[in-house]
């Protein structure tokens, strides 16, 4: 009999976010009645906004008629985006046309990249973090260590003293919330200079910095060298049921200089370029029209987070993040772990919270709270909190 | 320094069509005055369908309303969109909801599919073949073997005596325009239901077959253990540019238990659903009125496959195929070479076919012609080849 890929079966190989829906599936049929207040939700919950609409609209009907169609798109994405992007995101960072890869979703494309490196390279991850990271690994089968986040280090990760060839970093992070500067992301580009290593770096939460934080890690010096940056149209405008998101892959990375090479045709061979509706979409968030509409959005998010944290730190939780992300870490109480503290919170406040266990052991006396669900959930969620925490 | 993977290195890891693209760039550039008959195109030419514009339209405007804003879908697919395919494209074949995964396009997921198993899994392909899967099989590192059709039989393949664990099949074929027969299909779910193999069986030209012809693999008995089902929306409502794909992963196959448990969560870890507006549109591709229109654009594109292989034939070529698909495949003039005959047609006819050696190496007398362009190119092209071959 044919046998199936063992890295599919290796333990530690879980998507614990389904237990969580399950576990509320199971409520919500059990108590049909019960208004649930969702604080739990990784996606967005704001419409997309009039000008993205409009351009996609138009896409539709270029599809429409002879003279618009398009069919396969460019491989590497359509030039009218990237010039998008390399004009506004990366304004002044040198980064050139061949090195944007648009495509159809950062989960999937910070899981392929691994594709790239041989799957001997051993890979670094934070403990807690977004754990598909984990699993993509665990499929592809490269050895991996965690580098222990603290409390009382404030969860910034410090640099480790051994080599490893590839690390993780999602900044702003999800799930603790919280951002390194650019202070602390140079000390990982020098890291990584010195160990000849490669950094991926999901910076899909980057729309929630305000302007004086750092946007890219291109900002940094030599950056260029070590580092894969993801972004993702899904949070800046509502693109989650839509998918569109790019990485660039700087022709100047510490590898084999046969690797663009080799990444481009694996490209040519295992996709058909992203939708072009969605590219158009993307292209018309550029607009200043669209970028204001883009940042009341993402003010809306913040002020939930915002409120959050000024509650719960009333109530006395230990709250981390929350300032520049819709993500907020928050200490459960009386000593929780925090499936337990979810199956409570379900149960009796009627709650919903991820358990920090799902983004690691170092995770489990912690909860993940969400700020992009709607104010009306966020306030009703306080409230009930409040009226049992008084 | 990190290592790349090697199987992105290794020798016959190529996409020979990009050789093609260059050299009609090249020529393009050098004569932009001149126009060419394109023959070579495996892209559609005609525009979406109104019933499904229609869908897309108000998927979007869907898109822009709190109300019926939709996120991040159900990863395999909405059930809107499985319940079609269910009801009309496996009508009678018992095929259950949770054996259907929507996706993102064809290419991606017969590629991704390799990931199910393990890499020392053998891989018996056709040569010739449809080129991405032997370089997705490279990437993925299994070893193959190829089974060489021949003209003489009609470049039918003959049931090999070796076992080999993973079959591709491309039913309708390309490049080659012929379709397998059921009877022809029985002999290989034998073979695989004999030897435990598990069949690929890449069904996106189904949309060419007449009536009588054989849709799905699962209508021979038993296949539901031994083969899985790609199909695509690319070629049925001019998706190219939009992706939209599925399979049926059944729950029957002969493998571990475990699998569609470690599937899923595979794609748990990896993806994140495909496009809204594109399932929405799929859907209405299912309606009465959006069938016949479908039927009327896939007829245009027959019609010019039967054009050319009458026409071709009245030259004395040697055609195969473009009958129920629209490839066909011809035998080159003169024991031409397919890459000289390919540069020979460019530079004095200005004719685009593509040539067969990209195809393997068995292809190396024969040319790939497509159907898929306009009436006018595929007119014009015919009239050129008479002048010359007059």
């Amino acid at each position: 009999m044919i046998i199936i890929n063992e890295n599919l079966t290796k333990e530690g190989y879980k998507c614990s976010f389904s237990n969580v829906n399950k576990e509320v599936k199971e409520f919500r049929e059990k108590y049909p009645q019960t208004k649930l207040f969702n604080l739990g939700i990784g996606d967005v919950s704001l419409p997309i906004i009039p000008p993205v609409l409009k351009a996609m609209t138009k896409a539709v009907k270029d599809l429409g008629s002879m003279d618009t169609f398009k069919g396969y798109g460019y491989y590497y994405g359509y030039d009218f985006l990237k010039t998008a992007i390399i004009d506004h995101d990366y304004k002044n960072l040198n980064i050139s046309f061949d090195e944007v890869y648009v495509s159809n979703g950062a989960k999937s494309d910070t899981s392929n990249i691994l594709n790239l490196f041989s799957n001997k390279a051993s890979v670094l991850l934070m403990n807690p973090m977004y754990p598909v990271y984990f699993n993509s690994i665990v499929i592809n089968g490269n050895p991996v260590d965690f580098l222990d986040l603290k409390e009382e280090k404030g969860f910034i990760p410090e640099i480790p003293n051994k080599k490893y060839d590839i690390i993780f970093i999602c900044n702003p992070n999800n799930p603790l919330g919280i951002t390194l500067n650019k202070e602390e992301l140079e000390k990982w580009v020098n890291y990584a200079l010195k160990n000849k290593s490669i950094i991926i770096y999901d910076n899909v939460y980057e729309p929630f910095l305000p302007k004086n934080e750092i946007h890219s890690i291109y900002e940094i010096p030599n950056a260029n060298k070590v580092a894969i940056e993801f972004r993702s149209y899904s949070k800046k405008i509502s693109f989650t049921g839509v998918r569109c998101s790019y990485y660039i892959l700087p022709n100047t990375l510490i590898l084999d200089k046969k690797y663009k090479k080799c990444w481009n045709e694996r490209i040519l061979n295992t996709f058909n370029g992203a939708d072009y509706i969605a590219q158009r979409g993307a292209e018309a968030s550029y607009t200043e029209k669209a970028e204001k509409l883009i940042n009341k959005n993402i003010n809306y998010y913040l002020e939930n987070a915002h409120f959050l944290k000024k509650e719960l730190i009333k109530m006395d939780f230990k709250v981390f993040g929350g300032e520049s992300s819709p993500y907020l870490w928050v200490k459960t109480k009386n000593n929780y772990k925090s499936w337990d503290y979810f199956i409570f919170l379900l149960n009796n406040l009627n709650i919903i919270m991820i358990p920090g266990i799902i983004f690691g052991e170092n995770g489990d006396n912690y909860m993940r709270i969400s700020a992009l669900g709607n104010r009306k959930d966020v306030e009703g969620a306080i409230k009930r909190l409040k009226e049992y925490y008084k």
